[in-house]
């Protein structure tokens, strides 16, 4: 298995010229995600997010520089900065030659010429080529919700790398569903009841709200309860982030007016309620489509992911 | 309604002189809790904390002062530093007239005095009199967890004073009890289709597990996980705060021998997962005993909040 | 001595209805200012700031709690939250009977009643009445810069309640004089060698420039590089906080168009440049206003505070 | 110009296995140090550290992550986590090719096997081969401090990688000794009155005194004061990294006994003092080492830097 790269592109545009407002929050900082010290000081984004496996962070975003410096040749020459990459991981070393460090410049470039916000690739792709959780393969997964017309119609999506929980944790609509399947299946491979938990999730929200940094703080706090409702307990052994960001707006971070007027959101009250739902539940369903969307995998030594079984469970929710 | 005050003691002794080792999360900081600056700064908690409604936190924090300084008269006279007190609320103002700020000296002397840690009253008491939570009256709620032997044997208790949720997002051991008493009952006070949850909720968790302040906070963060399984989204009108304390050691504060040998946890994997698991379950299980142990009660103007129909919902869950 | 209360209004209106943006920087948080939570969270302040001794705060606190309720007697009836009172302490223990907490509601009320912003009477009033910097007798301070024209020509004030600081360490316009005064003067009541330095400043720095939250907060990170230039090393032993606010806009809170369009300094390099070089510079000099503003004071137990001798010191910087 | 590595290891021995505690402080997150997440959450630091230039960062860590995986070739095979690379950096653009990034992992490999704590290289070498600071050649400094016996006898070293500073800011020893060179010499390259400082500076304190985690947090945010002795403002237009760790303890960070008693300096107050003292005047120190050692150097496009003219400011601060 050679885990790829997934790249989340904020918009079609280029996104050193046209950065978008965007923040971070950080469940469990046992992680090598990059590039947040500056999303934090300045609330902007003015990369594509990368998401890659653990030991291949660096690589990927130096490759990702490469790509940001022949799109924008005057980078560290005219501009008032340099560019601030940001890439996350996820270990998927169960399945993975993680040691291999297999991605290279070419990757990240394809990952990036490729990436389209519609429609997302779910499952055993690019940087969720690897990953497994609950027990089974997972993957990219993605989901989204609109707001109503009266709460602004915003829309707000989420994207997941899901590499976390053991089986009997999984939880779908508030069912146990992993009590069940731990009845019904052999011990999986991570069910010695001693075991923490070592997994790991970037989740990553986009949304056209006209958020300010600060406010997309707020949301991406609210990100792990939507992990929660899947029957994550955001064991100790991984890292856990959170990276929002909106598209409502687009920021040089070059010379220009000295003041400029933006639009933000003023009711952090209604339509902020419904977009605190919305990622709560987006992260619950990406989540969850990030394991429908994968397939049975074999990897280094034999070891085996299997896909979740989707027909099972279907016939178990029906009758619960 | 007359709004009281809940006194968490650390240990029965003097909390000046033995100092315990504490942290705190803020998931929503849309609140009035004070005393947590100090608590970062240091990794000391040095008062019991108190819960009580929003706008009595400043009275209550000066009669906790008095009670300090009648404890430990030398307080800012001889001391190193003077003391923090640490104040938690909840805005009941639905029930009770907030205005009427009718909490005084003699009531927090009452709440300390007679704060002891077994058993917790829970219920419509102290700082939980007024509280609501999922459109019901809630109140002070507990619960905890003991770890196997072979994870340290360690216990870890939550107190909760729970004032939040929406009665549609009432979810019980993963079930949908919100929907199916929005079914069953004509709509509650806060069932407006966009009126955003406007509560807040303190959690409190105490451990006897020798944790440093680094990984109280890492335990603390964990707290709202178990907040997201009885259904909350964490609306954005209220605050949400944690403040985890450890009493496995004793700190004075004042002079003493330039280093100390502490007892930490070395295990931030197979333990700590366990403590892990414990605040996130023992979160949830308090907040449903918040609502549990409450009952009915009439407030200003005609308001009443009804308890949680238990012998409804038990049969309900028994034929799910 | 008495302490008393220094009220800053943010404006000459009502702070509730005319919210302004606002972020918090904390350098030392062994201290007990209250109300810092709810400022990160929403990025506003929504009362005045007072400032007082430390064993007052919370009595400092319901006082302005009581005096916004009476401006606004709508607060927690019908308003989305209910208020957040913002003081902030130095502890004044020295020269002041702290334990005596003289402060009541009639002075918090004068205090808010008298506060003008022009001209801010310095030394040795309200919160200043009994602090010491630099082992001489100082108290409220405040200085401001105004930027060019060319660079907006906005202002930029810093007022300090100033506390901290050993004799041998002051520091003006690079000068030595605390060095100077160790060899002309005896040893002042601070000067045993080994005594830590146990004071602390609050910081309030207000501002004409459009700054988001976020930007007042990266502006109030470099506040403490003005303390650096007085000499100050911020000891151990108390709390260092910086409060800054932004009166461009004013902001309601409540109900009203879901987005607004907010004028924020795009500028974030020039002019803010010229903001950063504002506060570290008044910053500075407030703490050596509030030194020369002074007077000498004798307080409990016949502590004397001695003014700093400020002709003594201008002829010898006259020599070097 | 091609810029090197500069490599702080933090003990002779191999990091992995003996982690030593650590913690990060950001002044200004404008830039791109990575590593920093992890020393947040677990408070150790696993790997040396690395300074080189801003755009070989990425390439720099991979080369670390290479090393760490030969000197320990289980890692992600068998340890419970991967491994954290620790690399900060400053634009060096104005002497430096800067995109061309002509680090390798040799480079690296031979910047780890060379690294020695004693003494350290100061001046144009390794990560410091292309900065400036003040408008002159600067590079690698250091300084340390040992405390009085009474105190603990600890020592305390800093090592800068300093890039920042307009000329006429140049503080030494409280001397405005760049104004006096502004007097004196043609004005320099960056000596526009309105040019915004855009330079930064990496900081990194070792100590072996016993300080927890926390207790390096609080060290690490007084660095900044001793920045601004040497007259910085910390201008807008890079990021200002403290790193701290103590050498005191050494953690494997894999299975063990669940409890360990670690030594922690219990003396929050006068060993503490002084190590504040120390950080402060240290990080002063380091900068003008920087200065003093680095020589006059011609980078890219004829671009050059000259040394500060020592003997000039000697006999000028002589005669002040």
């Amino acid at each position: 298995v050679r885990t790829g790269v997934t790249a989340i592109r904020p918009h079609p545009g280029n996104p050193y010229t046209a950065k978008v407002r965007a923040a971070a929050h950080v469940l469990n900082g046992f992680g090598k995600t990059t590039g947040l010290e500056q999303i934090r000081e300045l609330g902007t984004l003015e990369t594509p997010i990368l998401l890659t496996n653990t030991l291949n962070v660096w690589k990927a975003a130096d490759g990702l520089v490469e790509w940001m410096l022949s799109l924008n040749p005057y980078i560290g020459i005219s501009t008032r900065g340099t560019v601030n990459p940001v890439v996350g991981e996820c270990n998927d070393g169960y399945l993975n030659d993680i040691q291999g460090r297999h991605i290279g410049a070419a990757g990240v470039v394809e990952a990036l010429d490729t990436a389209s916000p519609h429609p997302v690739v779910e499952g055993n792709f690019g940087g969720g080529t690897g990953v497994m959780s609950y027990g089974f393969k997972a993957g990219i997964g993605s989901a989204s919700r609109r707001l109503p017309e009266q709460a602004g119609g915003y829309t707000l999506g989420v994207l997941v790398q899901a590499n976390f929980g053991r089986r009997h944790q999984l939880t779908i609509l508030g069912k146990p569903v992993g009590l069940w399947l731990d009845d019904w299946l052999p011990p999986g491979p991570s069910s010695e009841p001693d075991a923490p938990e070592r997994g790991s999730c970037m989740i990553v929200a986009a949304t056209d709200a006209p958020l300010s940094s600060r406010q997309l703080g707020r949301l991406a706090r609210r990100a792990p309860l939507g992990l929660a409702r899947t029957g994550s307990v955001s064991g100790p052994g991984s890292g856990d982030y959170v990276i929002a960001f909106s598209t409502s707006e687009f920021l040089t971070g070059e010379a220009g007016p000295p003041v400029r007027k933006a639009a933000v959101l003023a009711d952090e009250w209604v339509v902020f309620g419904h977009l605190i739902q919305a990622i709560v539940e987006a992260t619950d369903e990406a989540v969850l489509n990030s394991l429908v969307a994968a397939q049975t995998m074999r990897g280094r030594d034999g070891h085996t992911a299997q896909a979740l079984p989707v027909d099972w469970i279907n016939s178990r929710l029906a009758q619960a």
